[in-house]
């Protein structure tokens, strides 16, 4: 056992030297975001070509002029079907999910949901939120002062037992979900999970699933299928319960895509009514071009196929080295897609081991990120990000975190 | 005087053969909103190409990719000297300026303004609203449920002596500004008028001038000057009271240009520190072609040049048309910029004037849109926007709209 508390005084002088090493390099390695490499972002570069092929027309229509708040139809018919829903449970904006998510969670507060009272008239409210998560998901509830409540994340989603309870309070609002390749550990809600969360009776009618399936067709192998929420609710009557997201950020240009939400008509007709107040439409043009670019789901599953094949590498690279060089001391799951490895580190380590990294010149996703408040009470899930930097940048970065892993852990243990 | 009272029975005779065979003619037009004409759109069809050149690149800037909150320094560093602020006093933003205006008093409500009470905790505020005005900034005001006051326009802006007055009350949270070519007028203030706003002392620490300069170079003939209000409001210490908002979607693309706030750096960095919350950042490849397009303030002049002579014989041939058919019956301004005129119909007969003009298949802006509640006291304002029609289009428009005016003053003197 390697890693057995009578090896740490040997480790740590092994992994010191290692990690001398690696500071003498003057490395300058950032692997804390999902930022597509620049080979993934050139793979779109035609779209840039669709917008002088297009002029802003189609057929008789003029995307350059004001109006059509809810997206040119064309986006909305793809992008609809890409999503399994219909054209009238979909609007198409601008450039940014979270925006579109960020603005529904305002609206909810300042406005309320399909007539119920405003948030911010209803006195403490409550949100659930699977952990580890997305760290931009829980930073929009904590503005808002929403009291948020930490969900476990298991092999097929997050424990549905705690949530079908969670629910049965009525100040609890919300839950954020990841549903597919989830972020930051890769997991695909199983159809059991779906049926369950379709199924929900939660207590405040203004409770909803915020389903953001940013990660909707980003596979690396091949594709793992999510059951379709919005056909399950309708069997339960629930389809107002859902509010889904999605966006080609991860698919085009990452600041310079177009986004959507999904919700039931009565939603969607919500939404739209104080949407208006807000703005006259977005950018139909980049619509236009992504649809040109595009043109069917396929033409975007063909696309998708490029990205994987891309990121595939990057991903094994990764999951080489940290099978090599933490086995016995962390746990990981081996994502199926998304941008993203989730990994535990020994109990209360990550914020020594990301910050014994940063000092060897590589930054990792803080520790903490992937909770609620920034807070991990074990002090163990890292983020780790493989698809910005090179092959070779990556497996140099990951070389430098699993020693900065072992320093931490050796550290800890000598200290007790 | 063709107007007189007793003249009153001849004029609707005449009018009514005139109506009868407009409405035979089964006429569609709409001059409702100010929407550039497609002429004005193809001038900026060289945008198409300058997506496709720059491949998103500017140097070793990546801008296809996530980032930049607060736009691309090229960006930042063109609308900021045409604003005549500096490059730390902007942020460049998405298509849409009202969504800026929106976003801006939405964080007002729900944070507050630079550490200042939340205004949804504040019980009752009120907005000053000069009128006539945009009736997209009232909608906005009365989405959030803010007491609108109608503060008048004079012909050097709005009246000054009211605001100043009005500003002691601490619940007097903001007023609207169109200050160049003012919607629906095309007022420019005066200099004095503009030091006057520099210079408000209001109670409110979080009062704020709404300064939206959507017709900063917008004019007809020449450009008028418009006082720096930045620059005189430093004289006063009185920088952190502005917002100033500007967008290219009357010089590009309506639907798909770029927006921009400016404000001064404490101000900037409050709305920043919101917004992170809220999006990753905005369409940066949108802002380079905009960049590439104008290249310097110089050629945003140039370009504006060009809009100015296709929409002057628009304006002209409306205003010729009012001046033979209403002399003696309206009054309105002579604009020098922007993209409608003004025009006051006899007390009370606004709204039936418009409606007799929809019978016969002309659709003017609804009566009563440019005040606040969509409530003009004295029935009688109507904003005519010749932007959009072809010169013939206007032309017809123009004589069914007129012998509706006077229609519906016959009408009522007759009744009477």
């Amino acid at each position: 056992m390697k890693f057995a508390p009578e090896n740490a005084e040997m480790v740590y002088e092994q992994e010191k030297i290692r990690f001398d090493g690696f500071k003498n390099l003057g490395l300058n390695l950032n692997m804390s975001r999902g930022r597509p490499n620049p080979e993934q972002l050139d793979i779109s570069n035609e779209l840039f070509n669709e917008f002088s092929k297009s002029k802003g027309m189609s057929g008789n229509s003029d995307y350059r002029n004001y109006g059509m708040i809810d997206g040119i139809p064309e986006a909305k018919k793809l992008f609809a079907e890409l999503s399994g829903v219909s054209e009238k449970e979909i609007i198409v904006m601008g450039n940014s999910s979270l925006n579109i998510m960020y603005d529904t969670v305002q609206r909810a507060m300042q406005f309320g949901v399909l007539g119920e009272e405003p948030f911010n008239k209803q006195g403490k409210i409550k949100w659930l939120c699977p952990v580890p998560g997305y760290d931009r998901h829980f930073a929009v509830t904590e503005t808002f002062g929403i009291e948020m409540i930490n969900i476990p994340m298991r092999s097929d989603g997050p424990d549905m037992d705690m949530i079908e309870e969670y629910v049965k309070d009525e100040t609890v609002k919300g839950v954020w979900c990841v549903p597919k390749y989830s972020n930051p550990q890769g997991i695909v809600y199983s159809d059991k999970v779906v049926e369950r969360f379709a199924a929900l009776r939660p207590k405040a009618k203004d409770f909803r699933i915020y389903w953001d399936n940013a990660y909707m067709i980003h596979y690396l192998t091949e594709d793992i299928p999510l059951k379709n929420i919005f056909e399950t609710a309708k069997r339960y009557k629930n389809e107002d319960m859902i509010y889904m997201f999605g966006s080609t950020s991860k698919m085009t240009f990452a600041g310079a895509g177009i986004a959507w939400i999904c919700a039931s008509e009565k939603n969607i007709e919500d939404i739209k009514k104080y949407m208006a107040f807000q703005t006259i439409g977005f950018d139909k043009l980049n619509q236009l071009a992504h649809v040109l670019f595009f043109k069917t789901p396929d033409g975007i599953r063909q696309h998708m196929k490029k990205h994987a094949e891309m990121l595939r590498p990057r991903f094994r690279a990764v999951l080489d080295i940290l099978d090599e060089e933490l086995t016995g001391l962390c746990q990981w799951t081996e994502p199926q897609g998304g941008y993203f490895i989730g990994i535990d580190l020994p109990y209360n380590t990550a914020k020594r081991a990301v910050s014994l990294a940063k000092e060897a010149g590589v930054v990792m996703t803080g520790a903490g990120a992937t909770f609620p408040y920034n807070y991990d009470p074990n002090d163990s899930n890292v983020r780790i990000a493989p698809t910005y930097p090179s092959i070779d940048e990556l497996k140099t970065a990951m070389r430098v975190f699993c020693c900065c892993v072992k320093l931490a852990w050796a550290e800890k243990i000598i200290k007790a």
